[in-house]
């Protein structure tokens, strides 16, 4: 492959450059969910992403306390960026109050992220759709599977925000996704218009049992969910946000990218 | 994919197996060439192979010396099987005498593989080939780039060995080929019918400065590589050979292997 399929997956994730993102340029940007990287520190998260090639991250609270203070968030979000990293987003936060809600855009204003994948309860949607007018910063719903009341599948958050603002949006994890029957690939088709955010993963199989694992060795259709990306012109971020191996995950993540970049690299020729 | 696709890499390249294979099935076995985890002792090497999800390899010296005693050569080989791994091959064996020729037969009987990955002085190829029906093992001459006196090119090797018993072949490298400014996807096809063994990678360059680099990230053209593989109905190993990084191999070897599968994937739905 080269520089061209190296294009597909440029990393053109930071917050600002999302905003002007031609629609139909074929480009996939990969990034990281810090999830990923739980048991380590912002350091050494920062660290193996980019050992990764990869060159964009959302902050999960281990690596940016949701307590913390405006600077302690700028300091988090300004190592992040001096290390070349961009930092598109913040998540997956949940929100049962407005208060937390309040605090969750007070702190992505703050890191300078333009997406924050959250939970909000369902009551607050609408104060949630105050703040993302407020602050323009977007909103992306995370459906957790069979076993979330809240939001579990990617489909009931969007039939609860069709009608708000279009900052108010989806991201859609396609591992939580397929285990509550739903496939990511339709759902991804199906929601195109409030997709902001994409949590990418594989599972073990398409039900409440299923697991994490490395991409590729699961039950999800990925070259189709990526051919699917590219079809609908997303320009959001495809996160890898691998479970398996909380305490030693970057041979899983690598892989994981790697089957990723494959096949991205395959359907450009193709 | 799955199941359809996950047959596309079925392990199948056991010694055994090799010989059995249908040449129209379509699969591509990878395999791990234990160079990569020259480092680690062969246990580690043992345990990485089958984290990547790998069931068959290829030792190095490091992991088999070649001064062993025919006992130490066959619990060496047993640890590997009862590690659920194939052993399918060992080298890359330079063989400089008859002694050493004789030596490396010797070696592979004891270890119980069907292919001596091979470098053997131009004069001993007559001799190689007497062994070569003496033994019934295949030796496969590995290629190793612009700065090689012996065998830069895999068509250097070819142009001395396509009068000789049919079981003298080529170990296609494909980063040295790439670096010797050969492309890889073509020599596959010119040589297939020599095509014993692969040592697949990806490097910096296709010149002498180009250096081993996580599969994707480099030059070679990898989608058209494995299409050729798969066209041409090879029938051996696509063996991972990473030289970066072998202090801390694995994520680089996952990134590399999640790629290739990625690309097979793709190949398969589209």
């Amino acid at each position: 492959m080269g520089l061209a399929s190296a294009a597909l997956w440029g990393n053109r994730c930071s917050s600002e450059k999302v905003q002007k993102q031609d629609t139909s340029d074929g480009f996939l940007k990969l990034g990281m969910a810090s999830y990923t990287f739980r048991e380590f520190s912002l350091e050494e998260a920062i660290s193996m992403t980019k050992r990764l090639d990869l060159e964009t991250i959302s902050l999960k609270s281990f690596h940016l306390p949701l307590e913390s203070t405006e600077q302690e968030i700028k300091e988090a979000a300004e190592k992040v960026r001096a290390s070349g990293l961009a930092l598109y987003g913040c998540g997956v936060i949940y929100m049962s109050s407005k208060e937390e809600v309040e605090r969750a855009f007070q702190y992505a204003r703050a890191a300078g992220v333009k997406v924050i994948i959250g939970v909000p309860n369902h009551d607050l949607l609408g104060f949630v759709e105050e703040k993302v007018k407020e602050f323009d910063i977007k909103l992306a719903i995370h459906n957790h599977g069979p076993t979330d009341k809240l939001y579990p599948t990617p489909g009931s958050a969007y039939e609860r925000i069709k009608g708000l603002d279009r900052r108010v949006g989806i991201c859609l994890d396609i591992g939580h996704t397929q285990r509550a029957g739903v496939d990511p690939s339709e759902a991804a088709e199906m929601y195109k218009d409030r997709l902001l955010d994409v949590h990418i993963k594989d599972v073990t199989q398409a039900d409440a049992e299923g697991t994490t694992v490395e991409i590729g060795r699961g039950v999800i259709d990925i070259p189709r969910f990526l051919k699917t990306l590219l079809a609908i012109h997303y320009q959001g971020c495809a996160a890898l946000e691998f479970e398996k191996d909380g305490k030693d995950p970057l041979p899983g993540a690598a892989e994981s990218i790697g089957f990723i970049k494959g096949v991205i690299s395959a359907i450009q020729i193709i």
